[in-house]
């Protein structure tokens, strides 16, 4: 992607986000209805729809030719990464935003044939913005984050993780090799957005995050945010992300990733 | 215990309070020692042992007849809680606080022959003060918290839990009833300080909070805000917490504290 070109989106995407989080922000304590999609439990809201909205309209207006690939279906239908792709998430974890009114971000992450140039992550309670550019380094409020060089072992590390993987019924990974997993760290942490798991572990305050399922609006700023301080974000099973279906993630600190992946982590397909 | 000491007490306390954050928050960046207690995990920094410093000097100046009962061992030996008592821990989180520069909070319990009668939780590098009379309701930075009346049930419920009770060998509580409680909750959250989970779970941001082994200093405070807002705090089989010793804690909202105890907490001891 052409530098000026990146720019030029790089500005429009900030001030969308920030006027986006604004509209989030003024209306948190209006009465609002909560739909559930599929699962009891994964609720979308008027605010995700209409916030979806403004970023389908923005984009739409100033790129014709660019593609959204949102959570809530305002975008495109799209089977590759062709061209440059938007990829929204309007509301992250709305479970947060619905039971907290705190603990969402917006998330944007922008895509130039496949490659992801532009990350934003946006805190909206809290006014913090991260964001990358591609090879210029990740932000908080405009302050680089430092590269995450410590040799830091797992057992003093801080982890990410969802309660479910612990679970023997889940679809997903054996459940033993993540108690192992518990055992050797110093601690996890749940705070219930990817989103802002990701920034966190890129800002160096969890050294990984570990999942099992998350959709590509989930993690397609964050994995752009931790590999700019150096990180690394793959599958749980350290193959490639592909961007377009539902995947597990571990993104972490350079010096756990292989044994977090090889030594506790056994997919179940 | 007299109403206009009450008053005197808690203005006091919360001076201190206020001061203790703004040192530590100054300090946030100084290089500092860590030492381990007793397990690998459990850590102190000098800040932890400056703070509690701090507050035993206030105290015994101020109040030489009061008693402080500390985490870091500057306080009274106690056997009883006749008189007053201060419980006091002045960072709890210290994980956070080592790895993460914020999350911990100052928590300061102050009971009067045996009653809670004064609770401050204050999450420094956020400046949010967290305080209850007992009688007068419970506040986040002045502004009073609703009383907890909604009637949401366990399956749309969200739980501070930590992983370590989902493990097998832990030594506290039957992890299978412990799974079973996750699969039937809408989520869990883990935040690394206890005494920020209370101060949650009182706000309404969280529905409860369980877990297997505090010390009176991680719910002293915690549990009469919980309390205030009309909140159940127990043993987590509903016995009454004793204040001298290590146990484990249900806090929640009214309508799912039974739930939970009898039907998914089975104590190994």
């Amino acid at each position: 992607m052409d530098q000026q070109k990146k720019n030029e989106i790089f500005d429009y995407a900030k001030a969308w986000v920030l006027e986006a989080g604004e509209r989030i922000k003024s209306n948190i304590d209006s009465p609002r209805s909560i739909e559930t999609k599929s699962n009891p439990n994964d609720l979308v809201t008027e605010m995700d729809q209409e916030t979806e909205q403004f970023f389908a309209k923005k984009i739409k207006e100033t790129y014709p030719d660019h593609y959204l690939l949102g959570e809530e279906g305002f975008g495109d239908e799209i089977e590759d990464l062709g061209g440059t792709v938007w990829i929204v998430d309007p509301i992250d974890g709305t479970m947060n935003f619905v039971h907290q009114k705190r603990n969402f971000a917006i998330s944007i992450g922008i895509y130039y044939e496949g490659e992801g140039e532009i990350g934003l992550i946006y805190n909206v309670m809290e006014e913090t913005l991260y964001t990358a550019k591609r090879g210029e380094g990740a932000y908080k409020n405009d302050v680089k984050l430092s590269p995450l060089n410590e040799e830091r072992p797992l057992n003093e590390s801080i982890l990410a993780l969802n309660t479910s993987w612990m679970i023997p019924e889940n679809p997903h990974v054996d459940h033993q090799g993540i108690h192992d997993l518990v055992k050797k760290l110093r601690s996890t942490r749940s705070y219930g957005s990817a989103a802002l798991e990701f920034a966190l572990v890129a800002e160096g305050i969890l050294d990984g995050y570990l999942t099992m399922t998350l959709m590509p609006w989930d993690y397609a700023a964050g994995s752009i945010l931790v590999r700019e301080v150096g990180g690394i974000v793959t599958r749980a099973d350290r193959e490639e992300l592909d961007l377009l279906n539902k995947t597990t993630v571990l993104a972490s600190r350079p010096n756990i990733h292989e044994e977090i992946s090889s030594e506790y982590v056994r997919l179940k397909k």
